[in-house]
């Protein structure tokens, strides 16, 4: 639909803007689309890791169809760690049913769920086009999401999926007053950085003590550990106390 | 997204699904990439007002990425009022005001209009991709919709609006989808015993190594640490990994 009117300002929203995360993006020509699906909602903050066709991309320009505040202020990361270091709080979008311990929502109750943090910094993840998030990227998520489409065709373009969720976002960041306090404002969530270190100094020494010895098990006892300490929503205090318990038991 | 199951059936719609139109379409891609946003939310009939490059059209067919059903039963027509002759009910979608005497609808509200005419047929009208609803075209139609996103940017390609618009309708007219599973339903919680034995016997172990030995601090820090485990729900398998985890670091 012709009708942009770039002279007027972006609506005033009573939550901050999560962060758009496309993990292993093929296409630029998605990327660009991506970009316009996200400004049509009032998104801002793409964070890339390793796009396929490397970055910067012309055709992803191309494609942004004058969402090119959005395309330029794009960062690009290595690897899924460093692109939600700073993030509290993480949903992963899937279309398929995942076999892990975690939250799978409809994509209404999943924004909900990202409203009520509030002032937390929340990011939500994409996987790439052809295969969607791995396994190991879900695993970092605290909730996943789905959007409740035909099942007889629920295939999405990955434009068309970050409209839809960004969509469902803008809806109701808009028009819903900010809700009244919750606890994880007055403590926030940990920075995922710090989940990450605590994960990392915890399978190490879960190494070390042979725990994590049956090589082809080790992948999936290593997503089930996360998952266990993932579910749990921690703050930095708690992520602390953590750290203290297994430095206290290897003693 | 990948995911698409085309062994499942379509979902059970509460109400007849609307039309839709689209009255001079510039792109076959577009055709395509509507027919198959179209398809994504259970709307299957599509009709064609002098559509620029032709019908049919290839690039339509390849663009709907499986929405073949779709594009192959779309109807072609010679003007704006033979293809709506059948219909009871008209919307037509606008990205800017329009000053005629006709309702003005959000998307949201359109919907539910069309909802509420039941068994009448209705039709969702969209213009062409460069200047959008024709005024003659507007005048025909019952009433008009428009998307409420970042007035900044709120600029929509032709199948992204489909998408939004066929979204909202899906949502609302398919009945309410099988609630989505979740893990805890597959693997109830743990019993409650089973983690205050596990509570217990890391509180014994965190005793031993010294970490609970502020005598004046351990009440907070035992319900500290239990409120991290508690806020997991956990499943009887993840106390049983905890306890390895516990056992393992203390080896």
């Amino acid at each position: 639909m012709a009708g942009t009117d770039f002279k007027q300002h972006p609506p005033k929203l009573s939550h901050p803007a999560p962060v758009i995360i496309l993990i292993g993006a093929q296409l630029g020509e998605n990327i660009g689309m991506t970009a316009r699906a996200m400004l049509n909602c009032g998104l801002t903050e793409l964070r890339l890791v390793n796009p396929k066709e490397g970055w910067p991309n012309a055709k992803a320009l191309s494609a942004s169809s004058g969402a090119t505040e959005v395309i330029k202020n794009a960062q690009l990361y290595n690897s899924t760690a460093e692109a939600i270091a700073d993030l509290n709080y993480l949903i992963g979008t899937t279309a398929r049913p995942r076999d892990m311990s975690k939250p799978m929502l409809p994509v209404d109750t999943a924004i909900d769920t990202i409203l009520e943090k509030k002032t937390a910094k929340c990011g939500l993840v994409f996987g790439c086009e052809r295969v969607g998030l791995h396994n190991d990227d879900a695993t970092l998520c605290d909730a996943l999401l789905t959007i409740p489409l035909n099942p007889g065709f629920s295939s999405l373009n990955l434009a068309q999926a970050v409209l839809l969720v960004g969509y469902n976002w803008f809806s109701k960041a808009c028009l819903l007053p900010p809700k009244l306090e919750t606890i994880s404002e007055k403590s926030p969530l940990a920075p995922k950085k710090e989940l990450i270190n605590f994960f990392e100094r915890l399978e190490n020494e879960l190494d070390e003590t042979g725990f994590l010895r049956a090589k082809e098990k080790r992948p999936t006892m290593v997503q089930n550990i996360r998952n266990i300490f993932l579910k749990a929503d921690l703050t930095q205090q708690e992520v602390n106390t953590l750290h203290g318990i297994v430095k206290s038991l290897k003693s």
